[in-house]
């Protein structure tokens, strides 16, 4: 039988006008779908609900779909504002297409010979699976069930149909208990001695109805209703309702769906999957979600309804093995699988019903995926047709696919191009990240649920709780997987934090030290867990109400943002050929180089695996934490009373530093190396507690009295806004000089051996002109000495260099941090000096801002809540406040090149790894951004889809 | 006799050339000024010095000067950078100078019969005094001293004179020991029984020069130079030199004199005001330099020598005595004060001798006055003649006076304009503050000084030593006068610190909460003292390894950020009538008007006083605080746990701030009054210390573990960064509800009572319009709520207001502080809602500098530090950073009178009492400026030196 019941009508903007609400009083809310007919579009899934759009879309591009209408989530909405009533007009319209749904369907309802039957389902923008309410069979009643019986000779099911309807409307719409029903239902089938619901009599089935309504008088004081439009209007309300039930409203919550009108309601004609073995029901994807295989691939139940496959209660068929049971309903099917797919194209996961051997479309939307799923569909997409030549052409000739949708079924669905617009961050971070394994029951995760935090850094990772970096590294060095759990972190933790496999910190928010250290691993890391209590004393931690002790095991998905007590399985995906190929598609078309943020050679060399095209932030204070000696030397330094004493601990650090370059350099082999001069305050170097302090005095030996006075000295009020930066190296010249001579001595050390070196040297934090001048003109004296002792030339004392390493020489470039507000407003003096900029947006969101990434977790939600202020549309700390950070940097970018037309302009804060972001830095003009290195392919794939779109503009024009 | 000697030239830029180096070798380092020509000018100072600047104005001015040359500081610069050589060509301009000399004097250095003699003096641009050397009677040797002996027939002038140099030479040049000659001349004048060195007979002086140059040559090992042109090189280098010795540079850290290159070095021709009843010394003001008063006032010694008026030996005379003993000269110096005064058109302080019935001017400077003098000499300078008619013809006649004189000698030297122009900042805080009695001895206050610190707030107060506030509040409350020292402090102290008479902090700069807090005062304040550490628990401080206890004695000079123990007698200087002549010429010339920040009735009488045109910041936390039943209930409101509980608190706060705010609508009838929300962060306003935290849980009946909770929970690390400003009114709407009603219920109630109100409520630290709008929505709402409650016509949901009440309705506008970049970047949007602005340039300077105020004192002093780096010209938190923060400024005005046409513009920083500041903002068009009640006077005069200095610039174009 063919699919197409009338001919198909395409649909087409000007035929299909979408219905505009012109005055409070004539606002559409009810949108009729039917008949290859709809009101609605699939794009309007705002208004619609993403069930409603599919419908009317599916409706309109010919596919068999049940007739019905959708109230629109605006109705829902004016529903909540008028204090649950409707809005004027909404009760006309429904009649009007109620109406117009029984003149489609030929049937209406409450008939008593042949009843209208329907289902009343929610449906949101946004997928809420389980939360809201779906009441079927409506319209039955004592008289229409007799009709039902005779009309279909099935009196078994008609009783069936009669008894669910009263048990969903008991409970659904009127809140009476489930449980007494449902053990209604068992005591009879008990009585019966009978195991399925399929077994029960249409006598006993019509006894039940009788008891469940008795029931139902019982509880309310009124008969069950018998007028079918009462029936509706309540069924209505009790979906409208479902959307502000509380588990609705915790869900969204947990889920941070925000943003959202209302549900919609979807009114659809019944169809039964339950009507013999010629019915059944099924769910399907256009390809294999799991592999992302070009194939068919679903489940299905003969002589069942929907919610049974959903139950899990019957084991359910492949969907393949349909090709045998009903090898015509299996071609529609195939029809239908190109239709959609070739439509969307995308993947689409949908659910049918055959009933009596005719096939309904119940429902389509975009299916989710495997991350490797992911990039085999996207790059099969784009390179090979969804079927063969031979075999479009058999369901063409089968009148189960349209003769128009011959050419699409045989070419490839998608261009490069929209391939590469498909993807997103999301499918990439899935890809490099162990996460927990989905086969983890809901139940088992929901039991094992301590606590949610902010999702700093995907991933999974369990092991077995510690709270001090210490102890974090001794238990790693033992072998064991460890949890470092702390209030925050500082840079005395590092050691630690790069020991543990995953981190949890209470405090802080995705640009914490905690979040932004994880990142550039990409280790797992959840940061500002509320609720979470730590007792370092005791070590231990507690959490709503429980408690773990050290060494208990705990669980963290950091994609997520939950920590799970136990180890929970976790599986890594595996990186498929095709992320290459669509990888290679990305840098086939970005203008935007992309860097890594990386400090060590081990980082350095990953970024390289993960595209990196240079070095783009290295912070070398972490360099400092690597060791125990390291960190010793650099205290001392820090401790020193004077320049001599600290210029013997600065010499003590100078072979690390250049040792650390060397690998650097080796790793990155000539590709640009931007290495940023020391930059947090110093009382990050220094331990606060007084056992620490007591440690440390025994190590340099000396007094616990001074190093308590040292660090009470370098306290600081507000030390984002202190003495840290460059102002460090203009305090005490003798920092920056050691730096610029172990890059310089590094650099030079490669060169001798033949490996092209491009430093780049970063000075952070400037303000002014002539502040930054002082600190370049030392910088270049301290490097030309180091070149010339090694018998090479550099760029002299005010060279310009293009950034290369010559043959017998050093090519280096001294630039500076864009990260102070002032910096960028007085950008083109800031040029004069310096050979680059690199934005340090996270600094500068802080300070345009006023607010401190470890602070405003207090207050930020409140701006990000779009069911509260909604002020902004993200954090700023996540994605770049382009109207006001961007600003200032649009405006340091413009006065920065005109003084300096070739100025090099990078970004480094965080942002580069975030997509919004860097399309913005695309559309700045800026020359690369620098990211940690897992999130390098995001970068690299946002600065094709920027380029791509920057094509589309044009052609627009 | 007359004094010109030779038809003077009246100095012209065209007849005299300033020389100006074209190429190394051709700078010229040497000036000849004598007969009536110059090389110099009087402007000359950073090259010339203060004296060799003045000796050749008076030359061209013609005023009879001993003829000389200068040596110009560059050359002293270059003589430091060549390791303490001369630069080339120094000594052949120098030799060519010194034969000019000899040719204008007719004598030759080192001439036997009749010697040329010179004084050797420094002279640095800034003046130093005592602090750097002197050689007279230069060119002495063995045998010109008989020459000079048989050419004056005054052989004991001539050995005392060849002993003066010996003596000088001998310590300042070759640093032999002071004490070890002053000894022989005192064991000389014992042997001879005589008591002063007058009475020292020739011979006896004779045999002292040999006793003096036996000692050289023992010291040395060498003769005495004979050579006198090695004696000038000598001397040269030895002035030279002294620029670097220790104590010079001392006093010029001390004195924070920085920017200079050198000292000068003046060689001129020695006269003697010891050769007789005929011969004289003295110094002179052109006006009486303590009460201004129009007369010559000056102290003179006959037959002495200008050390000797210095050196307070003998009592001098009047110089009016001098009308009687020398009639002649006294007329001369009579015309030298006209030609001088009308000439620079300021008062002079300036030195002649008198030799043999001949007069020499020696110096001359603008002299230094009291403060009740500097109005009145700047009035009458505008308003009255120096001369009557009648005297200046009389000198006319007498050739006393060039003729050509005699009209600028009868009319006012000045004009309204130039004598505003003449006012400075200092002149008017001088006025309003007491001072440490002048007649104090530097010794005392040497012996004293116990430490520095940052002079925040002008004046000096004395008192017992308290280190905690609410022991200032117990001792103040018992009458005693109390200094308040501590680290810092905070808004919990601010009882304590009204208390005091002073306040002393150990940290801080000139805008932490000390000194921004103790400025709204006047009240002395020094904070940021390095030095200083204060022990809480022992009550005792001590500084420099002196220790004060609790209840000693402590003076603070605030005008120079000097703490000296022990009471010091203190002044308070008279405000003349002149000042409030002057001020009234100063309001008929300004544009800008000037308000004030007042938080209390008080400080708002205090302010209009001062001439405040209305309120520009009211800063409502303040008020939190002023007693122990406020302070609970602000506790009470922070530590709530729910809105609800916060709410009760919040309304038993209201009646105090409504009260509060109707004093100070009374206090300014009708002027506008602009008052801030709460803006500090939450943990200011509970106590951090175990001992507090435990009686406020007393008071408040929760426990100790809550508060201590709270405070912890409240904690930021970047506060300033934080959840302060409008955040909190976003997260707590019911803190704005309060404050917004209590301000409109006062204002209502004026109005009931005819008091004219013009309220303007100011949402401070906001960065986004969707933030501010809701905010702006709140307050409007409640506004018109509070005002229709009393009866009263508003301005209507989104009215717009012209801020004045109307016959029987309030109106009031609504705006913002801008004080975040964003907020100044997005002005035109910001503009879309708020009525008015602000800039908060205290805040807007830390976010666009990232300079924390609290901790700038750590390195700030690098940057402005002008030996150092000199990165910046001023503490940008004193003086607005026109460069950068004054871009974001002129940017947001544009922007935000783009969107809003009539948009109110004002600044509440500190910087709007600052004299630089205020004539910035003056060109920036802003409308008004606010500051401190004791700051009014100074932004007036500022404003009014502005609007003269736009005048001009017109009239020049």
């Amino acid at each position: 039988m063919p699919v197409m019941t009338r001919s198909p009508r395409r649909p087409s903007a000007r035929t299909v006008r979408p219905a505009r609400p012109r005055s409070a009083n004539k606002t559409r809310y009810v949108y009729f779908f039917g008949n290859g007919k709809a009101d609605g579009r699939g794009h309007q899934r705002t208004l619609l609900g993403g069930k409603g759009a599919g419908l009317a879309e599916m409706t309109l591009i010919g596919l068999p779909v049940p007739a019905g209408f959708t109230i629109s989530t605006q109705a829902c909405a004016e529903y909540y504002e008028r204090d649950k009533s409707w809005p004027p007009g909404l009760e006309r319209q429904v009649r009007e297409q109620l109406a117009r749904l029984e003149k489609t369907s030929g049937k209406r309802l409450g008939d008593h010979d042949d009843p209208l039957l329907v289902s009343v389902r929610s449906g949101a923008a946004r997928s809420m699976p389980g939360m809201m309410e779906t009441i079927l069979n409506l319209g039955l009643t004592d008289r229409s069930v007799e009709g039902l019986a005779a009309v279909t000779h099935n009196p078994r099911f008609a009783w069936d149909s009669y008894r669910r309807f009263i048990q969903m409307f008991s409970t659904v719409v009127t809140g009476l208990s489930k449980d007494v029903l449902e053990g209604k239902l068992h005591d009879l089938k008990h009585r019966l001695g009978v195991a399925a619901d399929t077994d029960i009599p249409a006598d006993a089935l019509r006894e039940l109805c009788a008891e469940f309504k008795a029931f139902y008088r019982e509880q309310t004081g009124e008969e069950f209703p018998q007028d079918p439009w009462r029936q509706l209007v309540a069924a209505v309300d009790a979906v409208f309702n479902s959307w502000m039930a509380e588990k609705a409203v915790t869900y969204r919550k947990v889920e941070k769906i925000t943003g959202l009108a209302g549900t919609a309601v979807n009114v659809v004609q019944m169809v039964y999957g339950n009507m013999g073995d010629d019915s059944g029901t099924g769910v399907a994807f256009t390809r294999d979600p799991s592999t992302g295989e070009n194939q068919f691939y679903g489940d299905m139940l003969i002589n069942a309804q929907g919610e049974d496959v959903v139950a899990g209660i019957r084991t359910p068929l492949k969907l393949s093995q349909l090709a045998d049971l009903m090898p015509d309903v299996w071609d529609q099917l195939l029809g239908v699988r190109v239709m959609l797919e070739t439509h969307y194209k995308e993947m689409q996961d949908l659910e049918f019903t055959i009933e009596r051997g005719r096939l309904y479309m119940l429902q389509c939307r975009t299916g989710k995926r495997t991350p490797t799923a992911a990039f085999r569909i996207a790059v099969e997409q784009a390179t090979q047709p969804l079927l063969t030549r031979a075999e479009a052409t058999r369901l063409v000739k089968k009148k189960c696919l349209p003769a128009r949708y011959l050419a699409a079924a045989t070419r490839p669905v998608l261009t490069k191009d929209e391939a590469i617009l498909r993807m997103s961050s999301t499918d990439i971070e899935r890809l490099f990240y162990p996460i927990i394994d989905p086969s983890v029951p809901a139940s088992d995760l929901a039991a094992r649920r301590i606590a949610e935090g902010i999702n700093a850094v995907p991933g999974a990772a369990c092991g077995e709780i510690v709270f001090t970096a210490a102890e974090a590294e001794t238990l790693a060095a033992a072998g064991k997987s460890v949890i470092l759990v702390r209030k925050e972190t500082s840079p005395e933790d590092v050691g630690g934090m790069h020991a543990a496999a995953g981190i949890l910190t209470a405090t802080g928010g995705k640009t914490s030290h905690a979040a932004v250290v994880a990142r550039g691993w990409g280790k797992c890391c959840i940061v500002g867990c509320d609720a979470l209590q730590i007792d370092y004393g005791g070590r231990r931690m507690s959490a709503n109400g429980r408690e773990l002790r050290q060494g208990e095991e705990l669980t963290l998905d950091g994609s997520a943002g939950v920590a799970y007590s136990g180890r929970l399985p976790l599986v890594q995906p595996e990186s498929p050929p095709e992320f290459q190929t669509l990888m290679s598609w990305v840098d086939q078309r970005r203008r935007l180089r992309v860097r890594t943020n990386a400090d060590t050679p081990y980082d350095a060399e990953a970024a390289v695996r993960m595209g990196a095209e240079g070095i783009g932030l290295c912070r070398t204070e972490h360099m400092f934490f690597d060791t125990e000696e390291r960190r010793l030397a650099m205290q001392r330094m820090i401790l020193a009373d004077a320049t001599d004493a600290r210029r013997a601990a600065l010499d003590a650090l100078l072979p690390f530093q250049r040792k650390d370059f060397i690998g650097i350099f080796e790793a990155m082999a000539g590709r640009p190396v931007t290495i940023r001069l020391i930059d947090p305050p110093l009382h990050e170097f220094v331990p606060h507690d007084e056992d620490g302090q007591r440690k440390l005095a025994g190590r340099l030996g000396i007094s616990d009295e001074k190093i308590r006075q040292r660090v009470s000295q370098l306290h600081e009020s507000n030390p984002m806004l202190g003495h840290r930066g460059c102002r460090l190296c203009l305090t005490f010249p003798e920092i920056l000089e050691m730096q610029v001579r172990a890059i310089m001595e590094a650099a030079a050390d490669c060169a001798q051996r033949g490996i092209a070196v491009a430093p780049e040297i970063m000075i952070p934090l400037c303000i002014d002109r002539k502040e930054l001048g002082i600190l370049i003109d030392n910088a270049r004296r301290v490097a030309e000495a180091a070149l010339g002792k090694a018998g090479l030339r550099g760029n002299g004392p005010r060279g310009r260099s293009t950034g290369r390493s010559g043959s017998n020489g050093v090519r280096y470039l001294v630039g500076t941090m864009i990260e102070t507000p002032r910096a960028a407003l007085l950008a083109d003096q800031i040029a004069e000096v310096a050979e680059f900029f690199s934005f340090g947006t996270n600094d500068m969101t802080q300070m345009v801002m006023a607010l401190s990434r470890d602070d405003a977790g207090r207050f930020l939600p409140d701006y990000v809540d779009h069911d509260k202020a909604g002020i902004f549309a993200d954090d700023p700390f996540q994605t770049l406040d382009q109207e006001g950070v961007g600003l200032l940097m649009r405006w340091a970018i413009e006065k920065g090149r005109k003084t300096r037309r070739d100025l090099k302009i990078g970004i480094c804060g965080e942002h580069g790894g975030e997509a919004e972001s860097v399309k913005f830095c695309h559309r700045l003009g800026i020359d690369y951004v620098s990211c940690s290195p897992f999130r390098v392919p995001i970068a690299r794939l946002a600065a094709a889809q920027a380029a791509i779109a920057d094509k589309s503009t044009r052609r627009r024009k």
